[in-house]
Formats: C-alpha cells, structure tokens, sequence
C-alpha cells in the first residue's frame, strides 16, 4: 500500500466509519449532553493537531462552545493541568502514543471531566486513558504523511458534534435530519472530488518547481490551508506558510510580489464573498501565481490554475471534501520533484514528543 | 520617532505602565476573581493575537484556567457568538479598531460575562465594548510593526494574571511578593537586553542574505517564536515559519538540510532540556544555520551564533524580555537589506478583519 492508496482509500475508510459508528457515537453525543458542557478542551498534535482546529470551529459553529486547544507542555513540562470541569476534553492522535496528549487525558479523567479518544489504535495508550473512544478503524497507515486517518478524524468530530446536537436545532439553524444528510453524503463528495485527480496532476506538475508558497483559507476551511501546508513541507519540501485570509493581511502580506505563489481553498460557503474580495485584489493589484481549490466556477477563474471541488457539500462537512485535491496535488508536487513519497527524510510516522 | 527609536523606548514604556495602571489592573482582579471564572476566552488578531498565545501560557500556568483563543469569523461571519458564561472575555487590539475583536467583546457583553480590553487606544470602539478597559499606554506608534504596543500588551496580560492571583499561591508556587517581584525586574532585564544591540546588529548583518528560516520556541516562548517570524515576514520579507519545537517534530523537521537557516528562542527554564537536546541534533546530525537567543551561555554555544539575554528573568515574565534581541534582528536584517524599516510594502497599521 502506498501513500496513493490510501489517498484514494478515503471515500471507503469514511463510509465504512459513518456506517460502523454512528450509533456508538450517538451513545457517547449522549452522555456527554447530559453533562451540560460549557467548553471543549482538545488535545492533539500534527495532522491531528488540525482536527482540533476543525473541532474549534465545528463545535463554536453548531454548539456556541468555545474550545480551547490544549497546551500539552503546561501538564507534560510544567506538571500544571488546567481545571476542566464542565470541560469535554477530546484527544486526537492516530497512533493514540504521543505522550502530551495521554498527559492531559489522563488529567482531566483524575478531574472527573468526560474524556473522548478519536484514535486509529483502539488498543493505545491514549484509547486506555479516555473514557470514550472513538476508533476511526482508517485500517493501517503505512505512508509517514497522514492522509486516510487525517479525514476519517474529522469525520469522527463531525459525527460527535452531531451526537451532541441530537434532538434539537445547532446554531446554524440544522437539525437531525439535516445533519445526518449532510454526513451521509460525504463518502460520495470524496469520491467525485478525488476523480479529478488527473487535471490535479497536470497543475502539480506545472508548479513544482516552487520551492514555496503561502496557503489561506478561511472559517472551516482554515483547517485545510493548515493541513495543505503541512502536506508541502513533510513530502514536497516546499516551505509552504498557511493563514487564515484574516490574519494573512496583517504582516505578512508585505512578502507578496508578482508571481509569488499562493494557494487558496475557497469553496462556497459564509466567507466566499470576502475570499474572493481578497483573491481578486492579490491577482489583479499584485500579480501572484494563484492556485484556488473551490466547487464554484466564479471562485476558481480567479485562479491561474485551479482545482474542483464537486459541489453541493454542507459547509461544516466541507473541510473533509477540500482537503483531497490539496492532498492529491502535494503527491504530485513531490513526485514531481523527484522525492519520495512514503519516507520523508528525518521524519517518524509516530513522534514522541512531551 | 521611527521604529528603532520605539524598540528603545519599551522600558520606559513597561515601567510606565507598570507604575501608573497596577492598581487599577489589581480593582480589575479583585473583579474578576469574584466571578469564579472556568475558562477565558481572548479575541486577537496579528501580533496581538501573540499576546493572546502568551495569555494561554500565563493564566493556564498561573491559574489553572483553560484559555479558548476565540475564532472572531463565527461571530463576524456566521452569527454565531460562543456561549461565555462562567468565560472571562479579553480582547487585545492596539488600534481597538478591529471590528470582529469588537464583535466579540460586545457579544460577551450581552451574554452578562465579564470583559477587559488590553488597547493602546482607551476612546476606541473596543474600549467602549468592554466593561474593563487596560490603556497599556504605550504613546503614538508609528511605524507599522507593532514593537512597544506587544510588549505592553504582554505586560498588561502579565499584570491582569498576577491580580487574579493576588491572596493566594498561584499553581507555579509563586506568591504576591514573588510576583511582583517578577513584574519590577522586567524594565531592568530590557534595558539589559536592549544594551546588546551593536553585537545583534552584526549577527544581523552576517544572516541578512536568508529568504526563508523556521523559528523554534516551547512553551511561554512560543508566543515569541510566532512574533519573530511575523517582524521577519513583514519587515524583512524573509518567509519565516514558526513552530513550537514539539510540532516542528510532527513533519516541518523534513525542510532541513545543512546550512538551513533556524532561529531559536530558548531562555532558561522548564523546556530548555528538551530544546537543547533538539538544537544539538540540529547543529550536530543535520549541520543547520542555528542563531539562538539565550541567557545561557551553555545554549547559546549550541547556535552557529547567538543573542544574548540577561539571566534571573522569572520565566512566565520572559518573553516580553526575549522578544527584544529578536525585534533587533528583525530590524538590522531589514535595514540590512536595504528595505523600508518604517512602512513595509503592502500592509497597513490598522487592518480591518472582520
């Protein structure tokens, strides 16, 4: 198996985890209700580290939680836990090992706060430390780079805040029956997008001589441009610097100059009209090399290239959809560039950090 | 006044701002303290919302209080404003003109939670917002870098922790007398800091031909790693990448190869160990381009060349003393480089967002 295949393994490792767990998940969404929580505590590193920005705006936006992203080195270095009751906290790590994230489980447990494990390792550490586990089941990931366990964890976030929202209306106005639509067509929205692989290639090939970039997004997606700049540097040694398009024009728009290259995913959705606002401004006044991953037409021909998104996905579900062109064109670039895609230099796939 | 100028006034400022406002910050606390408060929750944006990744340090290590940094497009884009009971609501904006930092405040207003705005404009739009307002008083800053309006924000987040600490031990051991201690020392330690410009100047020099490097901080100084890199970006134009050292680990790691420039931030404290025990693998395995910022010399002789920091700096106070090497940097590498230090190309003082 190679880091291809399980790119393009997704739509079947997300259905197979809608199918198998949802009623498991809706048991957890349950318990987890009745204890009324008034923030979200997440811990995570990595990839996963960007399920947790996910999970920032996918329970601010159904639930009104805030969701303080953990600082693992406060509880692993400093031996100061933070309080977290009336906290659910939520550890993400595929391998389930990383030491930080078990830290401050294990913490909150000792506090007596409701604990979620979203792991690939049922049987890991951080599985044992939790008090509910969540196992994505993406089956073996062989390649470094995280792809297949990146987006069946934020399909595991998608389908806890569904749990938690049961039997009443979000905050963007949904309700079960919406949801689960919304989650249900998924699996067939990765399917449409990863059949565009071959026009994905031929834009990789024709950019790979970069040897950096900057990567925005916005709301949702801002999660993507993170997890798409990550994908650049570990396979394609691209140094590529994500924003979100907000903080972008504080500072470091001054390192933009013709043909500077930017990404950007900015499919349909709340902030479009701003993205695209801004994408207009930076080809038209500034002359960049713009690559744009969208499912709307207008959006996209504001690129010099651009990569197609199927359209018609819930905006809360997007990110698992955007981020397969963004992955597909990162394999691209790397193979491209000669490197190789299974085995980044100096990198381990599980990373014990404390 | 231009921009050197301002990095030199910041003692003065801090000792400013340290004598006229303690009292009021201490009324402040004595507020606070009385709610009970679970979480905080701080709205920010560019190098304030470095200052709001200091405040997730310096309340999670203080008091225990986990610190949600609010994501403002929910509020501005989607309508949808966090639940803040039982939240402390801090908004940090030197302008306190940026609207979606605006947006939230007012809606914490509404939701009956109590709010501070650490600003540098006490008749702004935010000052109006919040029931408490923090002037860090930092006097007109005009170039567009933000230098003395960071640190008095640091300094205003430093002082808001220590009066919700006061009466009792906070989870570092520290007590009222330490504390204060801490907060007098820091004029002192910048001046001190600041006297090693001219061998800074010349390390400056020698680097200035880089475009790209990645910034290293852990822990408290992660918030200085993310505000070096933003002065590198917007001053300079060189595209710098900060990490914290235990994510730099989970993929970036495969960027390096010898002579790659990295820059380091790594004081005494809790996490140098395991930095030097990074920074060694990076001279020694991977033969980078390491400049460090250190009080000790041990550290420091890990770097191909170094900034010097004055020692005994109590380490939650430390980064409003390590960023200032790190401004000077910035700036003799731009100067260096023949761009504007005082306008960078492109950006504005006040950004917009919302």
């Amino acid at each position: 198996v190679s880091l291809i295949e399980e790119i393009r393994e997704q739509p079947a490792a997300v259905l197979r985890l809608l199918d198998s767990q949802r009623e498991h998940v809706g048991r957890i969404g349950a318990a987890l209700a009745v204890r009324d929580p008034l923030l979200i505590v997440v811990a995570a590193r990595g990839s996963s580290d960007h399920a947790a920005i996910y999970a920032q705006y996918v329970f601010g936006a159904l639930h009104r939680l805030p969701v303080a992203l953990a600082t693992p080195a406060l509880t692993s270095l400093y031996g100061v836990a933070p309080r977290m009751e009336r906290a659910v906290v939520v550890g993400i790590s595929q391998s389930g090992q990383s030491p930080d994230v078990v830290g401050v489980l294990e913490a909150a447990r000792g506090q007596g706060a409701p604990t979620v494990a979203i792991t690939n390792a049922p049987a890991s550490e951080l599985a044992s430390a939790a008090e509910h586990v969540i196992d994505i089941g993406a089956g073996p990931e062989r390649a470094t780079a995280a792809t297949k366990t990146y987006t069946s964890s934020l399909v595991a976030v998608a389908m806890l805040a569904d749990a938690l929202a049961v039997g009443r209306r979000d905050a963007l106005g949904g309700d079960d029956a919406g949801r689960s639509a919304a989650l249900d067509a998924v699996p067939t929205a990765m399917e449409t997008a990863l059949a565009s692989e071959p026009s994905v290639e031929s834009v990789a090939r024709a950019w790979a001589s970069q040897d950096n970039c900057i990567v925005l997004g916005r709301g949702f997606e801002y999660a993507t441009a993170r997890e798409w700049a990550l994908k650049l540097k570990e396979l394609a040694q691209v140094a590529a610097d994500p924003y979100s398009a907000a903080d972008f024009q504080h500072g470091p728009l001054a390192l933009v100059e013709p043909g500077y290259p930017i990404l950007a995913v900015a499919p349909s959705g709340v902030p479009n009209a701003s993205m695209r606002v801004l994408l207009h401004r930076l080809r038209g006044d500034y002359h960049v090399d713009l690559v744009v991953i969208s499912d709307d037409p207008g959006t996209r021909d504001l690129g010099t290239a651009s990569l197609e998104l199927p359209g018609g996905t819930a905006e809360w579900t997007q990110p698992v959809v955007s981020i397969l062109p963004a992955q597909l064109f990162a394999y691209h670039v790397t193979a491209a560039r000669g490197l190789d895609t299974e085995s980044p230099r100096w990198i381990s796939k599980v990373t014990l950090t404390r």
